[in-house]
């Protein structure tokens, strides 16, 4: 069942590895079939070059294994919470990414600084608490799920504005409307996880510096990629 | 038409991608034919493993389009700008390199500090002013260009001194005779980038640390490449 | 003999390379033979390009060369002497990557900040104390074994829980139960000492970043992974 | 004529390509022939993927072309001069790798902190004198050249000790025995330069941490593998 979009969850799990997002058997992609309901991932610790698109695992939305001999990923119950409550997402990621992790692990939000940023979200990628002693020893992975989305409902953001959540003292998701757009994001992500840190760098040996994003910037570069009259691309 | 030319500026779009310069769709080259003013740049949005050179699109130096099917980059505007007003350049490079980017967000230009970048450029690179809200919400391109050429006029320095600016908050633009040595110029900018930025982190661990460069060996090395006596290099 | 242990412990050798963790002739992987307790080690500075399996030299526990024509790695005895007393290790290496060189070569432990982390190693990543005049001058490499086997004395904890060791000005050890393992832990030891590293840079820049990780949340990833009721990957 | 070590010279400037350490058209390789005391060197300017054996020039060691249509590398003259001065030296060359090139724009030496360094000179790597004006303005190449033995001097260190210098505001050269060596060389700089960097980096977040070498762990690492009871290899 689904076999094309095990097919493409198969082929967006091999991008992490082309892209350098990933080593060994970390990260997971996974999609949701819009009419079914359904959703496949990747299965757990399996090795990216013996990985087959039939390794792919069919779930439903409670978590429920539909189809596949393997384990999904450890991490499928905090895919399952994000494809309840986050509408329009077609593919999440995860990775641990080496910039990303980095900004996770330091408690810290993304700040926009520049127009690379403002063409991926409309503000700051947002870091999320950590989970508790009790959320991590009962229904941890579900947990991480619901801690993004708290994190997005106490900032008033939608999933929409912005493709991507760190988790404090882990990493990152991300996610678009297909597995693909969620990989291109997990990617962007990393991109400007490195610049941003670069960006603080310089900035620290110069006085003269001055970092941060204007409003008005950042809409523009968000809203010709994003908006409603968005001219960037191919119609 | 043009199409000798459009091939040159889709391996030069390629050369991008070979160079670690850019990531997905970002970044974009052009080329200005001599004869005909007509400048041939990279449709917008385009992924480059699929780019072919007849996707090229060629407009006029007042925006028209000439022939090409598809949306040229949203940068076009950027780049008219600078054929209209710097002599001398064939072809034009934007990219978000991710060095090149940080010294861009931090608003600071990049010092020469040694020789490497004196072969490349006779001074520091500049950082140009961010644009005003006025100038984002209306021709927003178009006016980069404009800061580009502004800040060149303002410090009394002509684009064949300098072949690379950043512009406050968003990234790098260079330029060449060609659209080949654009990219050149691009992939040195991110060389010499990071190699400040280190320089920096270094000298910050050793009170003896020495940085900063003499006039008489930036000329040195900027002369003996470019200069009427120029040894370096074949006839 | 061993012919089958040679060319496992020659293809973890070749993973080195493959992985970017050593350069030229730098790094070695041994393997112990459960059975005979010979061990199957790498020739000293044999570039890998032409190294093959049957270069692989074999010896027994006391260091007493058994087959091979090639003289064995110069780290031979600390291998050994990390076989002679650690349980469980079928394989081990030893690089001079350049993130878990940084660490060793500060003298500081990795600490564990996040889940990447977590996942590898049930604590901070221990770096050994540099070896006096004495152990240096006489039987260097044994006595390098030596201090690796009394720092995990000292601190209580045993080769099982944690699968990696600096040695303070000098560089990592890994181990596992076979040399594909303990490759494996070494590309992760240098994954994590990168990541822990960009974690401090990037919380020195906001005052409210907050690193380290809960002894629970270490623990839920540890056990998920290495505990008894492991629930990571496939059965 | 000298047809086999010009094709060691164009083998050993393609490496600096495969090493990562040029761009473009950045680094050059020679070599001196010890029969006949001339000095074949890569051409000025001319792009490794174009380049040919029959393209290197060779040179008496007065800079008398002897041989070769193209120009030699616009730094022939340092690499002339360190053949006449130092000893035993068969191929030299120079770059503008990064890391190195960092340490150099600072004007500080590479500290010794650890045995990756030990296995690669027996003290720091100098950093030599920037040039004076009347050195930089007359023979700037030869001078270049003169200023490195006179550090040497200085010092009181042989090229034997340490196959490397970086030139402050410059970069590095490097020599071996013959230029494949002297390309490991320039190899093993930019790794330890790397590292010495992140050491600095990781020892600046915690206040326990200790860098240096002790005299005799530096003493037996450079003797292990280069002094006369060398054990290091084969033999």
């Amino acid at each position: 069942m689904l076999e094309e979009l095990k097919e493409k969850v198969f082929q967006a799990n091999l991008q992490l590895v082309k892209y350098g997002l990933v080593v060994l058997t970390w990260g997971n992609v996974s999609a949701i079939d819009e009419e079914t309901n359904l959703v496949v991932i990747k299965p757990s610790g399996v090795p990216y070059d013996t990985m087959k698109a039939s390794d792919m695992v069919v779930l439903d939305l409670d978590g429920n294994k539909v189809e596949g001999k393997l384990n999904p990923s450890s991490d499928t119950p905090t895919h399952l919470e994000l494809y309840r409550k986050f509408n329009n997402i077609g593919g999440i990621v995860h990775t641990h990414s080496s910039w990303a992790c980095a900004w996770a692990q330091a408690g810290c939000d993304i700040p926009a600084y520049g127009t690379t940023h403002a063409d991926f979200a409309n503000g700051a990628i947002p870091c999320a608490r950590g989970l508790t002693e009790d959320e991590v020893n009962t229904e941890y992975e579900m947990n991480t799920g619901k801690v993004i989305v708290e994190e997005f409902e106490r900032r008033g953001i939608s999933s929409d504005e912005c493709p991507a959540v760190l988790i404090h003292r882990h990493g990152p998701f991300t996610w678009g409307k297909d597995p693909f757009r969620a990989v291109e994001n997990a990617l962007i992500l990393e991109e400007i996880a490195k610049m941003a840190s670069r960006t603080q760098r310089v900035a620290q040996f110069d006085k003269n510096s001055n970092i941060g994003i204007e409003q008005y910037l950042l809409d523009k570069h968000y809203q010709r990629k994003h908006g409603k009259n968005a001219y960037y691309g191919q119609k």
